[in-house]
């Protein structure tokens, strides 16, 4: 057992500290345990709260932290605190991470590429076949799908990855002793098989509605993005998208019939500015160069640290002979005038006019301002 | 019989000058009239190709007007030329406007606001259910509905507006002296009884494919902007689209599901920027103050010039009493700090939060950066 992790799981158990307030304490000394073996004046020096201290002085949460940490080991649990290796990057930077996740799989998939897939608990039919296809898509490209093992969409996302041979994260809203819903306790085994099922919350924590906000901004943190699949209008998954904003993460929607209850939401956060998604390849796009060399198919792209052009060569195979001529006629990295590419092609004008109308609808390129065509990855 | 259309038809039956060569022609002499008095070196100044300053000087066309002028009156059209005081303002501004319009109906209502309502000529019972409904909506404000009067979108806009007993341009894309298609004969003496049924080509010009996108860039040059409701891949509504952007005209569309071919069109276009549209609202947000007044409730708006108070008002009749409050709260023209919104409505903090949310779901208030609130209209 690592013993790191029961001065973090102490912390988490101070009264009146929180998380941000445990943050500021190890800001202060370096670690939970020089927090936990620091004078009483020291402790006051941080800053926090006189009670709050001496809760520290008098080493209040540790012997919660070893039932915990024994129970844990029952419910094959692995504890990944924050000073950890394995805690995972990205939540690393949100303001406020949570001090231990409880984690039953493999802790790696949490340090892969995480998309965030959320949505309606009573979507349409309509969006469980489309959260599952784009989920399935999406872990193709080796991202791991993160969400929150509700009913309806978030389990749509969860089996779409594990259809496409994919690692999907399950963040719970309740301890790690059960499974919520318990209806999923089939899916949250099989999501453990390749990726995980974590918690914040300490063994024992019920699935109360007060859990659900909280255990979404580790959805969102985990991801470098958030795709919301149909949500009603005061839905959480409209409150994850917030979060995922505030945490500068991306935000997706998939648009739907405005005459549908459950498209209100995703259609309302494209209004705000959420980028609309109708293919997998909306959402790569988006992503970091780094990031999307490492999704693309490798090859060529980590021979010679061409991941655009490899991405190009992805795209390609579905073109037309002649979508081709006029794809392969354009750059990268300079837009070129119509006249340029008129030139360039060896194919009667009206034709490429039409095909590069073609390449533009179908986002493999983009015309700029004053004619001038330009490929789009 | 005005007499001044006559040189605007003449020009525009001179062989090779077209319409950027007529305005051309017409700048350098001030009037058609001018430029068919002037002396052939007067002609060749102007900066025009030999051949058709000859034309110009030997009155080429003006027989043709002349026999069209009687046609027009017996096909009960009013023409409707460039230099006239009817001759839609907006429609002005774009770079090819038309030399003469042939209208049949109320020639007023072409300098009405107008927003043109296109789409797919076999779109899904969706499409055109939400056609004819926001185009009622838009017309009850008094909105002017521009379209081509095509089967499918195109006809179910003309529909609600009608229904709403607004007004509604059809812009046709072959002569007046027909109906295309056939089967919207009533359609377009309905459209003429109070709006108008209008076209650009000569009495006897068939509907043939050519003609389509030409009779597009009109339909987007009346109008303050475009609602594109469901198109298909290659559609000419997405080419009136890129007219309309071309024009520095706004593009609105209405989302749907993606698995909808008739979707694919409206969901491409606010990928690359157009606005979601779910609602009439926000169409009528995007325009310029100047116009939100005239188009919303009069009373209170036209007396003291408070356009955004009258459109505050409108909204405020669905708000809750909670939601009231909160509204009331929050300012038009400065954002207020959350705090400051806590302080002044007399509610629960947790409950004002609430409704802030809410009402940033409706599109009333928008949130900024570092929690402030503002009224979004």
């Amino acid at each position: 057992m690592d013993n790191d992790a029961g001065y973090w799981l102490g912390l988490s158990h101070v009264e009146g500290l929180g998380v941000r307030g445990a943050h500021k304490l190890i800001g202060h000394f370096g670690s939970p345990k020089a927090a936990y073996m620091a004078s009483l004046t020291e402790l006051e020096g941080s800053g926090l709260p006189a009670a709050v201290c001496q809760s520290v002085f008098t080493q209040a949460g540790m012997k919660e932290a070893e039932k915990e940490m024994e129970a844990a080991t029952k419910a094959d649990c692995q504890l990944v605190h924050f000073g950890s290796a394995e805690y995972p990057p990205l939540l690393r930077q949100i303001a406020d991470p949570p001090l231990v996740l409880y984690a039953r799989g493999d802790v790696q998939a949490l340090s892969g590429h995480c998309l965030a897939v959320v949505g309606s608990r009573r979507p349409s039919a309509y969006g469980l076949q489309v959260a599952r296809r784009l989920a399935r898509d999406l872990a193709e490209r080796s991202l791991v799908i993160t969400s929150g093992l509700a009913r309806g969409i978030d389990s749509s996302a969860h089996h779409g990855a594990l259809e496409a041979k994919g690692k999907t994260i399950a963040v719970q809203g309740r301890g790690m002793d059960g499974i919520y819903p318990a209806e999923n306790k089939k899916l949250a085994e099989k999501i453990a098989e390749s990726g995980a099922v974590i918690s914040e919350f300490p063994l024992g924590t019920g699935p109360t509605p007060e859990n659900f906000p909280i255990r979404n901004r580790i959805i969102s943190g985990l991801s470098l993005g958030v795709l919301v699949v149909e949500a009603s209008e005061y839905s959480g998954s409209l409150i994850t998208a917030r979060l995922a904003t505030e945490q500068n993460r991306e935000v997706f929607a998939v648009p739907g019939n405005i005459t549908t209850a459950q498209s209100f939401g995703p259609n309302h956060l494209i209004k705000q500015g959420a980028k609309l998604v109708d293919q997998w390849m909306d959402i790569v796009e988006e992503f970091p160069p780094e990031v999307r060399m490492q999704l693309l198919p490798s090859g060529k792209a980590s021979d010679d640290g061409q991941g655009v052009e490899a991405a190009g060569a992805l795209f390609e195979q579905s073109l037309t002979p002649e979508q081709k001529k006029v794809f392969e006629a354009l750059r990268v990295d300079e837009a070129l005038f119509v006249d340029t590419v008129l030139a360039a092609v060896p194919l009667p004008q009206a034709q490429v006019l039409q095909v590069l109308l073609e390449l533009e609808m179908s986002d493999l390129i983009r015309q700029l301002p004053g004619k001038n065509f330009i490929r789009k990855l």
